[in-house]
């Protein structure tokens, strides 16, 4: 057997005793959002670190504005290799509402389904599972003569509350945990049988806009028609961005988009993507947007623009004829590849100022703006996780972007210029955040074996 | 002197005593929408039915589901003369926020000021002021051999209040106030120097949109641009509601708009309306709306569209990056002429469904349709009352439109069938409803002077 082959097998014989540890961080309900439960995300953190430290890690608890992070570093056996920085969180959302759980949601219930077994608890999947995988790798390692890459790891405790205390502490202890990439095992698979690796996450601008007209609102009896009415001005100005073929009309806005590589187009279209269902699931039937695009191209690869709320003048029940003195709207538009958020701010701000009539002026709030981040399609790390994905489940990982934002793989591209391979085993259906939050024993296993071939991969 | 001379002539020397009599109506504080002054209410009809009884009238207070009524009949001194329905409101608005007011509001005050002496006080224009008027030139009459006309009046307790008790108590006595026209002192001049008469009261078509697209609210992350936003949907509706050059665009919608007819246009030219302190008392400078008419026209006899609230996804602070499932909006319609709400209802509906696109719906919600009011231009009794006016005031009287609405005059029309002659001699800076609201002695006692002639005019 191989080194490889012998780490594998250990994984394999682990499995009931890797269940129980499981279990064990699952049994502790460290809730990041709720005040009451700080020592319990202490307790969280105490106990990777323990863990980390019998695995030979050097470890400890850190503190931080908020809940505390665990860091812990490895070194390989040899010298001449990679280091990684392994991402995951130990906090978990709150089980509300409990009474829809089918038990205790801290308690760890193994549970059989037509899909074979699974974990049902709060945390099973997002993120304890998950980060499990990566520790259950590095456990077969240790007892198999040694890690192949040097590992820093990095668990926080306020992923589920927006990492509010992670740039403060990355400012103060970046050193650390900086390392030649990032690994985050926070997404999922394509699909039961295809594993994925996130390369493309978009950016996002988000702009408010709020269109004045009159001092004061007015009677729309005694002003009507005379008297400019922002809620005209405001709707025109949003009918105005995209076009009849559902492309954003913003000037320059798509400099810096660039097509999708060819093979990745392939793979995209080899995996028929329902778009009936996908639609169908939230009672629609008609892909909306870019005419040209399919749907799966605009939630993943392709820039958008959505107004994400509008209000102005009298919202209450009946009626009330005011003529409104303001109206105004929050934008957010997703961006990808070059696309540079602040020189579309100033062009979508004078796409705006161009259509105020005379007497309305605008306001303008800035509610943030990130460009997109892409793992280049030709990255060397991505290649060789490719490969080990492709070994470990018998079928090409299909290359996604997140159509959501996962800020922390912002925040250290920002600040520590690294890149992330974003892998991770869950499902669509793992339910994460709602009751009866499940991870399948398959991705827990096959997930350990993934890493596994990953680091191998990445030292070979 | 004629008969119409010395009752102008009483009017005059009865001008201490009819200020002292508005003044004791003033101190009763008849303020309809806050219960506590209910008894109140009901003293200042008791007042009005005496003081009627004193007049010779036939006078009793009504029950009605909410304030009393006064009903007053008297009967002129010849038979074959016309019946007229004289209409007024007893009740006052709260004299809130007191502490603006520069004395007791009610307690009637005469203040000298630039333009003559005053009546400071809640209700001194709104409406006691007013219908005390009319009040005053039925005593000269009948100091002086009687009614020139047959007369009813009818104080109500509840105008402050949308008059809700109203079409319940003419469904009941309608028989009882019928008359051959209407007679409404609760208007204004058209300025200090010259009478108006109102003959043109725009109609109302409240219509709720509300689009939804998906079954619920989406992430827009997950699915912008492949989900359809009610908000674009609805912005692009709005937006197609008037073209370029400030016209509705619905179909239809202008059937039944007819042009004034050139002396009353020529009338309204000659006014020489200030458009520009018009919009700059509320911050604007530029007229909105169809291009190629006046402000005044837009304000008095033009009907329009506007929407009076928009409402849709997050609008709290910040940001949340939402597709909503739904957005809504509340337009109103200004009628004129003969546009029919109903058929303008079921255009407008049409107009939406044409442009939801697949996958939306639109639910539409009737916050009410009622057709303009217009007092035929060649109308006898219009004619007299003009030429009553002009003797008065040495100013033919214009005849305007009002830009809002007075329901009491489309139930008159709708229940009754008869039309209403609005003249009054309000002051656009009486300030009613808001603290020192005032009544000028000029408009007290000419208005007075005013009604004697028309009562005179109509019956000659």
């Amino acid at each position: 057997m191989s080194k490889l082959e012998t780490v594998l097998d250990t994984i394999d014989r682990n499995q009931p005793a890797a269940l129980q540890r499981l279990s064990e961080l699952i049994a502790i309900p460290s809730v990041s959002t709720d005040p009451a439960y700080a020592a319990e995300c202490r307790r969280a953190a105490d106990w990777l670190a323990r863990e980390l430290t019998s695995l030979g890690f050097e470890a400890s608890v850190r503190p931080t504005a908020g809940h505390p992070a665990v860091v812990g570093h490895a070194e390989a056996s040899a010298r001449d290799v990679p280091h990684v920085l392994f991402y995951g969180h130990y906090d978990v959302q709150p089980p509300d509402p409990i009474e829809l759980w089918d038990g205790d949601p801290f308690v760890a219930r193994i549970v059989d389904a037509p899909n074979g077994k699974r974990i049902v608890a709060r945390g099973a999947a997002d993120d304890k599972g998950q980060l499990m995988t990566f520790v259950e790798a590095c456990r077969a390692f240790r007892d198999n003569g040694g890690l192949p890459c040097h590992v820093t790891v990095l668990f926080e405790g306020e992923e589920e509350t927006g990492s509010p205390s992670l740039p403060g502490f990355l400012a103060e202890h970046g050193k650390d945990v900086a390392a030649d990439i990032m690994l985050v095992c926070d997404t999922g698979m394509w699909d039961r049988a295809t594993p994925a690796i996130t390369t493309l996450l978009r950016g996002l601008l988000l702009e408010e806009v709020i269109v004045q007209g009159a001092s004061r609102d007015l009677h729309s009896g005694l002003f009507g028609g005379a008297a400019v009415n922002p809620i005209h001005v405001l709707a025109r100005i949003i009918a105005d961005i995209h076009d009849a073929n559902g492309r954003i009309t913003i000037p320059d806005f798509y400099e810096g988009v660039e097509e999708l590589p060819p093979d990745i187009a392939d793979q995209w279209r080899a995996l028929n993507f329902d778009e009936v269902k996908f639609l169908s699931d939230v009672g629609l039937s008609t892909p909306a947007g870019e005419k040209d695009r399919s749907v799966l191209e605009q939630i993943l690869s392709r820039p958008t623009g959505d107004v994400n709320g509008v209000t102005g003048g009298y919202t209450g029940k009946g009626s009330k004829t005011v003529l409104p003195a303001q109206a105004s709207a929050k934008f957010s538009f997703r961006l990808v590849g070059n696309q540079d958020p602040e020189r579309i701010s100033a062009s979508f701000r004078e796409f705006v100022r161009a259509r105020l009539p005379a007497d309305c002026r605008a306001q303008f709030l800035s509610h943030g703006a990130s460009g997109a981040i892409a793992l280049p399609f030709g990255s060397e790390a991505l290649r060789r996780a490719r490969r080990a994905l492709q070994a470990e489940w018998g079928k090409e990982p299909v290359l996604i972007g997140s159509g959501g934002s996962i800020p922390i793989v912002g925040i250290f591209k920002r600040d520590l210029k690294m890149d992330a391979l974003m892998i991770g085993f869950g499902l669509e259906d793992d339910r994460i955040h709602s009751p009866n939050e499940k991870y399948e024993l398959t991705s827990f296993h096959k997930g350990a074996r993934s890493w596994a071939r990953i680091l191998a991969a990445l030292a070979a």
